[in-house]
C-alpha cells in the first residue's frame, strides 16, 4: 500500500508537472469545420458529457435549433425543431473532438473558433468566440437578432481578429490569466481584468489590419461591450493545459470537469477519457430582477473545467467581486479557497493571489483528498433560463455531490 | 471649546460634502497657453509649492532645461540653462494656476494639458499628458529622444486624442478610480488596471476620428506601451475634486499635498491658499538595477494629492502589488492602511477596498488627527536620479515629520 501511494505520488507529481509547464498561446481562428472535420455532415458538438437529444435541457435546445437556422438548415426555429427530431442531425460532446464551449457549447460547422496552442506540448483546444451577456445562443437565445450577431462574428470579428493575431503574433493566455488574477479575475464568472488586457494588447494590431475603420471600431465596441469576451480564452487555455495529463497511469488528479445540463462529469488522469456522471445538482445564486431559481435552466456548460485547472471557485479568494455579485463575503470567498487547498496537491506557481499573500491558487484536485475528506470542489457559474430564447438570468456557484468523484475512486483501487 | 469643536466638525463635513459629491470627467486637451494664459511670456509652472530658481534641485532644472529646447526658447541645452541663468524665465508653482504634473512637474506653454472638469462645481484642474517611464522630462531627462517624444505628443497623441474625446464625449474619471482601486489599482504608484480601463474605453472612438490608420495604431501602441498613463488623470481628478475645498472656514482637513524636490507643503481646507512647509524626508524604496539611494533626487511632484483624496499609500491594502514592488509585505500594506483611518475623518463612498471587505479608503486627512495622534500619513513615490538626464530609477514611500502638519495646527488654533 505504502509503495501504490508513493507511485501515486509520483503520477501525479508527473501530471503537475505537465500543467505547471504548460503555457498556452491564442494563436489563430479558424472556420470549426475546418479544425475539426468530423463537422460538417449533421453534428452538432455540446457541452458537458454525451448526451442524448431526449435529455437535453431547454437551454441547450434553444442553442441546437438556433445554430441549425444559423447554419442554414432550416428556415426556422419550428422547422429545426423538427429537423432535429426526425433525426437528422447527430451529437457528441465537444471534449471529445477537443473543442468546449460555455453553458449549451453548441459548435456548428461555420462557426469560428479560437485555437489555442499549449506551446509546450504543442496540443490544441478550439472554443468559439464569446457572443456577450443577455441574449446569446449559449444561453439558450435563439431569435434573429442572436442569429444576427453569430453572422457577424462570422464574417467580421473573426476575421478582422485572425488578421490582427497574424501581425501581433500569438497572445500568451496564461500570462494573463496570472496577470488578471492579481487584479480581481477569477477567470470564470469574472473576466473583467481579463478582458480590458486582452483588449489593450490587440487594440493597435486591429488598427493595423486591412479592414476599414469602420470595421474595426465596431470590433473594439463590440469587445468593450463585453466583459466576458475572455472567459472563452480562459476555458481554451484550461483545456489546452489539462488535455496533457489525460492517460497519467496511477494519476488520481481530476482532468476535466463539465455538466451538459443533466449530468455532472468528471474525468480522471489516470482513468483515460472515461467520464464518471453524476446527475446535476442545483446551486445557489443571485437573479437578475424578475427572475428566480423556478426560472434556472440546470447547471450546464464546459467552464468547469476552470477550477480543475487552478481558477473560478477555487480561487474565489482572489476575486471578491465575484463573490459579491453571487452572494456571500470576502471572508467566506477566502474560506472557500483556503479550503480548497485541503483537496488540491499544490498551489499554481504563476496564478497566484494578493490577499492571501501571493499565494499561489489551489491547483490539482485529487480524488484521494475529496474521498479522504469528504469536501467536495465548489464552482462559479452563470444561471441560463429554462426558457429557450431568454439567455443568462443571474450567476451563482454549486459544489456537486461525492457521488462522480466515489465511482472514479472505485476504479482507481482507492475505495470499494 | 466643545463649541470650536463641534464648529470644525461641520467644516469638515461640509468639506467632505464636497469632496465625495464630486465626479470628475476627462472633457478635453486643450495648448496650456490656452487655459492657463499668463504661459507665454517666459513664464513656466512646476511641482510642488513656488521655489526659486536657485534651489532647484536637479531633476527639475534637468526638466526646465529640456521644456526650454522644446519651446524653441534656445537651441540646445547648455544655451539653455545659460538663458535661466541670465533671469529669462519666471517659474511659479503650477498649483496656484489650477494645473499640476508629476515629478519636476513643469508646464509649459506649447505643452498639450488634459481639462479634467468636476461635473458638480464647475471648476477645472489641467495636467500635462504622461509620457510613460525611463527617460522623461518628468523625471529630468531631456536628450533628443525626450524631446522628439514630446513634439509627437502635442502634434499627435493629443489632436488624436482630443478628437476622439469629442467623439466619446467626457470620460468619468471617478468612476474608473472607484473600478481600478477594485482591481488593485492604488492610481498613484500602480495604474495598471486603470490605464487598461481608459484604453479599452478610448479605442473604439479613436478608431472612429479622422486621423489615419497609422496614427491610431501609434497612439494605441504608445498607452499599451505605458501602464502609468492613467496617473495625470488621477492626478487631475484629485486636484479638481479638492480645489473645491478651498477656504472653507474652520475645517482642518488637509486641501493638498505637494514637494518641489526642497520642500514638502500641506494646503489646509480652512487656511485658504496658505503653503505650510518643511524640508523634504527621505523616503525608502527599491531601486532598479544599478542605482542605489545614492543616486536619487529629493521627493518631488504634485502626485501626493493622491492621499488627500483618498487614494495612494492610504489605500496600499488595495494594492498589494505596489508594495511588493517599493518592498514590504501585504500584511504590511493593509496595516499602513488601517493606520491611516486614525487619521481620517471617513471612508472614501466609492473607493472600496476588496480585502477589507469592500470599506472605503480612509478620506480627508485631519490636522486635528494627525497632532492627537502623532501619525503622519504615508505616500507612495516614484524616484528620479538627481543626474538631470537619467530619469526614473526606482520607487517607493515615504512619511514626512510632523512640522508641516503642526505650522498648520499653530495657525487653526489647534497647538501653540
Amino acid at each position: 500500500m505504502v509503495v501504490a501511494k508513493r507511485e501515486t505520488d509520483l503520477a501525479n507529481e508527473k501530471a503537475l508537472g505537465k500543467i505547471t509547464a504548460s503555457r498556452v498561446f491564442w494563436c489563430d481562428i479558424r472556420r470549426a469545420s475546418e479544425v475539426i472535420p468530423e463537422l460538417g455532415d449533421g453534428l452538432l458538438l455540446h457541452g458537458g458529457p454525451p448526451l442524448q437529444w431526449s435529455n437535453m435541457c431547454g437551454s441547450m435546445r434553444g442553442a441546437i435549433y438556433g445554430a441549425i437556422v444559423y447554419e442554414g438548415w432550416a428556415p426556422d426555429l419550428q422547422v429545426a425543431e423538427s429537423f432535429v427530431n426526425s433525426g437528422n442531425i447527430s451529437f457528441d460532446s465537444a471534449h471529445e473532438h477537443s473543442a468546449l464551449g460555455p453553458m449549451a457549447g453548441i459548435i456548428s460547422p461555420s462557426m469560428p473558433v479560437m485555437v489555442l496552442e499549449n506551446e509546450t506540448f504543442g496540443n490544441r483546444a478550439y472554443i468559439t468566440l464569446n457572443e456577450g451577456l443577455g441574449k446569446t445562443l449559449r444561453f439558450g437565445a435563439n431569435d434573429s437578432s442572436v442569429i444576427k450577431r453569430l453572422k457577424w462574428m462570422e464574417q467580421t470579428l473573426a476575421p478582422v481578429l485572425k488578421e490582427a493575431l497574424s501581425l501581433s503574433g500569438p497572445i500568451d493566455i496564461t500570462n494573463m490569466i496570472e496577470r488578471a488574477v492579481q487584479r480581481g479575475d477569477e477567470c470564470h464568472n469574472r473576466n473583467k481584468a481579463a478582458t480590458s488586457l486582452l483588449i489593450r494588447k490587440l487594440a493597435p494590431w486591429l488598427v493595423k489590419t486591412s479592414f476599414s475603420k469602420e470595421d474595426i471600431a465596431e470590433v473594439l465596441f463590440f469587445l468593450d461591450s463585453n466583459d466576458h469576451f475572455f472567459l472563452n480564452l480562459s476555458m481554451g487555455t484550461s483545456k489546452a493545459t489539462l488535455d496533457t495529463i489525460y492517460s497519467i497511469e496511477g494519476s488520481t488528479l481530476v482532468s476535466c470537469i463539465a455538466t451538459n445540463g443533466c449530468e455532472f462529469g468528471i474525468k480522471v488522469s489516470g482513468l483515460g477519457n472515461r467520464w464518471f456522471i453524476e446527475p446535476v445538482v442545483s446551486g445557489q445564486g443571485n437573479y437578475f430582477e424578475g427572475y428566480g431559481p423556478e426560472d434556472a435552466d440546470p447547471i450546464i456548460g464546459d467552464s468547469f473545467i476552470s477550477e480543475a485547472a487552478g481558477i473560478g471557485g477555487v480561487a474565489m479568494a482572489g476575486a471578491p467581486g465575484i463573490i459579491r455579485f453571487v452572494g456571500g463575503t470576502v471572508d467566506e470567498a477566502i474560506a472557500n479557497t483556503l479550503e480548497m487547498y485541503k483537496i488540491t496537491v499544490a498551489e499554481h506557481p504563476r496564478y497566484k493571489i494578493p490577499v492571501l499573500g501571493f499565494r499561489g491558487t489551489p491547483l490539482g484536485i485529487d480524488i484521494r483528498l475529496i474521498l479522504s475528506t469528504g469536501i467536495v470542489p465548489v464552482f462559479n457559474m452563470g444561471i441560463a433560463s429554462k426558457n429557450p430564447g431568454v439567455g443568462k438570468i443571474g450567476a451563482g456557484f454549486f459544489r456537486p455531490t461525492l457521488l462522480c468523484f466515489q465511482k472514479a475512486g472505485k476504479e482507481l483501487g482507492l475505495i470499494e
